[in-house]
């Protein structure tokens, strides 16, 4: 077995660590540390939804993503700066978007946009993993508190989900990657779950070089085995009383043929 | 067997043509039409790269995609109106080049940009991947003549590489789905394979409901055979002239550890 | 006679062709060919109108014009990457507008806006005039469409109208100019007419040197003459029966006192 | 003879002023004043020119043009302010920029931009073509700087140049329309002319109904007239010492098949 | 006493001149002239007010700045050309803003929004306090034709303001600096001041150095003494009719929490 | 003596701690907290400088400022989704690096810019004071390590500068405004100090009500208190080992007249 950057084996997660409420004022919030990556996830709530959703009486979850210009080894222009959101960004926030709308049975939050805010404060592989599976945390805390106003007995969520980075390195597939490990990947794939070990997203890359089917099957192995350790410090992080509040069946389609 | 909206078979392709050289001026072009699918791809030389590989010595090779405002059934606001490409258009252009990177060597194209442009004349689902299955095509016309200027015996391609989508419909895994059946399916993947089988991108999204192993793996064998197909018509459409000038090693992987 | 480029004679129009209901999901499309200029022109519906013709019970007509990348010799940056369109851009797009308007009873079209897009997918001189001519066709076109919906025994049109541009080369007045005329060309003159014979537009510069009031009339009747050609190869493209339902007085004053 | 609005014979310009140098930093300014409109133009020289003449040896002059919020009887919103410039700007900035270069030699200028800024402090009809004959003014006096530097004898200035505005007003050819006469004006042009009477720009537009070639001979009559006045005046606010070094030549052909 | 550049001494201001009515369209109209300095003000109506004020009953005043390109000895890129309004016009805008709020009770102005539209002509120091002072005869002016329509028998404005600058120029407090006087300044303050001796903005800056709490209060000392003389200026201007109607008690608090 | 919100007496400061180090990859980082208040500042080099400083061999430091979206009690839209940045957020990144270079020697960082980035994790009030004592600090760390690859025995830092705020609450000035504080306060003034007690800031508003010259005097008097405290826990921070390199004449004056 290769013996990994830091020592871990290959398919050892990082230390996984997440703060509930970190900060005062958001209706959830939870910061995310995965190794050295650290993301601030916080659930906002508004009261309107797009305007391909009025009338409708169903409510929306949506995310975004950023990074503080020196949250990586060399300053970035800061989005706002430059006058718009890059690439990539509006990628990983439309992927953390469907995601957490994957779980969620919106439905039920009528006339309600939740905005599902990750700001990455430290990038050491790994940030959209981290946001999804922080961003659920958080979405879950904000849930609940509407779940108090309202009188729910459950949660609008079926289930938990996340997310979790798996990749080929020197041939031999790893989980959960940092920085360095990621650069030097031939592969690299985000694989995002629920906690009934369903796929809600795969995204795999093979920039460095296309990869077979036994290497991908081999490659989901490990982040199904990740992602139920990442399930499981949820239902930690969240405790009794909230997850006995999520699942059910699977919502009805949330996306009404629209576009995002 | 279910039946299909247009007769076809689960793991039947809609009709797929391809006019090289459709357009006089671009080093490279081809007209995608894949059904009611329409593409124009061509493909572009700049004599500069971008900044981060300046002075490296390598070239490299970018997409942009962009959709007419009519092409859909209803119109959109054109983009350059808007002042922005959006998050949709800017992650399909990214994985457009990433798939075409996947087979190429950009070390040999020295302080050359190709830029591989994919519109959309009209959309009827699969417009991503009838991009990238058309812009590899205009990208070998073009490097093709780059060849023959700079008297090289084999393109910098070392393989074939064709985009096809798959979905879950009504349980039942689909192969190349048109707008009506993408708008029903439950989950939708796209793929990204090499002439010699192996893929370069997987993207599958359960927005509509998670998905097993076991169906994944059901519709990677459908996209396996769809693509074999359109690499076949690739091979036809460039001839044995320029499919003979193409194969090789595996590039020296591309991504000299750069943002894109 | 000057012998032009093409051998064609002085008075002479390039070959022009329009294929009708080129798309479809458009209520209106052509694709137009001049020469080797081809641009698809759509006319699409939006039921809302202008803030500022709001609640007067008017409609609108307007255009949007572009360029694929590769439309020219060598290619242009995607507007919608810089961010903007640039001045010739919507220096053409209001032309088309208003042309178009000029023959139009847009009070007809309450709370209607309909959007003419040209899309030049190749450019070989001539193409805001050729999108003049095309999208007159596809205004009618889909003119037509709602006029049987909506029980109108004459479409909302008084006229016919089309473009043609005129210049001056080597001292020498000339029809229909191609980019490689254009460039050589010392007068640029891009005129529109209606079906009557009278004008809509003029816009006559001389960049590269000014013009005598002799010659500037030596070159409009040269553009009476091409015009004629043009509006007499749209009514065969509409067919006797859209033709008959074009003309009638000159509709009141479309232009409300109201910016574009 | 219809009596117009403000009492003008259909023939008749409205007062028209020039203060020359009426501001103290730039190179060349004049407030130009046309009855109630009233637009300040400044010529100033930067030490480069537009990437695509860079090493030509070639200089270059151009235009820009812009309206106070508060120069029109409704308060527009600040171009800087919506983050662009709208379509009329750049229109009519592109006409000023070519009719200015239309009477100079820019291979006189090596590696110099002129730029000609014309804002409008109050808007009442005319804006276009007041900015194109203080524009010429500016630049002259610019450019004289400019001479006495270098030590040229003449300046690299062919001809005058001054734009006039006439218009189609209940069937009567009427010149230099006031905002309230062009808003019901049916057909509108601007036209430009240099001081030997030729033609550098024609613009004509029927918005509101087409016209005929002999209204339009009509109205290029009374342009005609009415520029040579303002050249007149031109000549006057110059003096002699400047007038007398304008002229020469027509310059070879600025235009290097460029865009702008 | 240091002699200064224009031989004025110390604690005296430039000729400063006000024009009101400047302009036939504006509410309300007035050039300053302070030294070399001008700047045109206009004031504004527009029938409805910001998203945060609706259906509060409460009025707004907010004030816009620009500054021609060629307002200053080197040419400045416009901003509508660059598409953004760069952080200094940003900050000069908030302050003539605020300071205009401060004495102006926008409760009585339900439901409209005054626009204070500063645009400097010609630059030479203090450009941000002529902008207040002139603002503020402008706006008076404005509010003085919506007394007479609704019948007030006074303006709602508690009180006159006015800006005017002072800085530290080698040690020795000075008032009104001029450009050259700026750019040569340790210490450059900008004080807005009301008629009854308080201030309402204080803007100290030491870029080139800090400074003591006996320099910042003989500067003060100085703002005063040139505040009202400015004030008296207002008056002669505004006339007795209008001066009159301006007093009485501080408004009730015009920010109500919320942003700008 | 008034009582406060949170039980402080008038002249106390919130709890105010700095986390050196927070981030791994910064030159130089700090986290900072005053009461709910958190900023994280970081100093980053780039070795080139603005153009305006190229070819002069004098280095510059600049600082931007944002807020993450939910660092408020209702959600703000994230400035690089709506494309811009705000004026408020313009002038606060402009005071920043102002008071930052008022106490550093940029001769000294030959073509080297330091980025000064300050993040608002969480505002409750103070949070552009507290971003200049933090990102005083986080410059400080960063210029230690340059100093020590440089050999430099001092760093190119005469002073230590602070900022606080102060304001006017019921009439009685009280120091350090949480955002309730701030929101109720009359006047509201942001003071930025140096080690020796000299200003090199003072920003005053008064848009609740003007303010006399003895209120000033006695809100200052507190500023230079507070300042002076938070200067002292800037020196505990840094340890005496950096504290000692700071220091020496006030540098030669760092403005160039140039444009910020």
């Amino acid at each position: 077995m290769t013996m990994r950057i830091d020592g871990r084996a290959a398919d050892e997660l990082r230390p996984f660590r997440m703060i509930p409420n970190y900060t005062k004022y958001a209706e959830g919030s939870v910061l995310v540390e995965a190794g050295d990556t650290r993301v601030l996830c916080t659930a906002s709530f508004e009261d309107r939804v797009p305007y391909w959703l009025r009338g409708t009486g169903q409510g929306w979850i949506t995310a975004e993503y950023g990074m503080l210009p020196r949250a990586t080894s060399t300053r970035n222009q800061r989005e706002a700066s430059r006058g718009k959101q890059g690439g990539r960004t509006m990628e990983i926030q439309r992927l953390i978007g469907r995601s957490l709308r994957a779980v969620a049975d919106v439905s039920k939050l009528a006339d309600y946009t939740v905005w599902v805010d990750c700001d990455v404060i430290q990038a050491d592989g790994g940030t959209r993993t981290a946001s999804i599976t922080g961003g659920f945390v958080a979405l879950a805390l904000a849930l609940n508190k509407m779940a108090a106003e309202k009188g729910w007995e459950k949660l609008p969520l079926c289930d938990f989900v996340a997310g979790v980075s798996v990749g080929l390195l020197d041939n031999t597939p790893v989980l959960d990657l940092c920085y360095e490990e990621d650069a030097a990947a031939v592969v690299d794939m985000n694989v995002v779950m629920t906690g009934q070990g369903r796929f809600v997203e795969i995204q795999g890359t093979g920039e460095g070089g296309p990869f077979t089917q036994s290497e991908m099957i081999d490659m989901l192995d490990l982040a199904i085995k990740g992602a139920q350790q990442l399930i499981q410090l949820q239902k930690e992080v969240l405790g009794e009383g909230i997850t006995s509040k999520i699942g059910g069946d699977i919502p009805a389609r949330n996306r009404p043929g629209i576009p995002e």
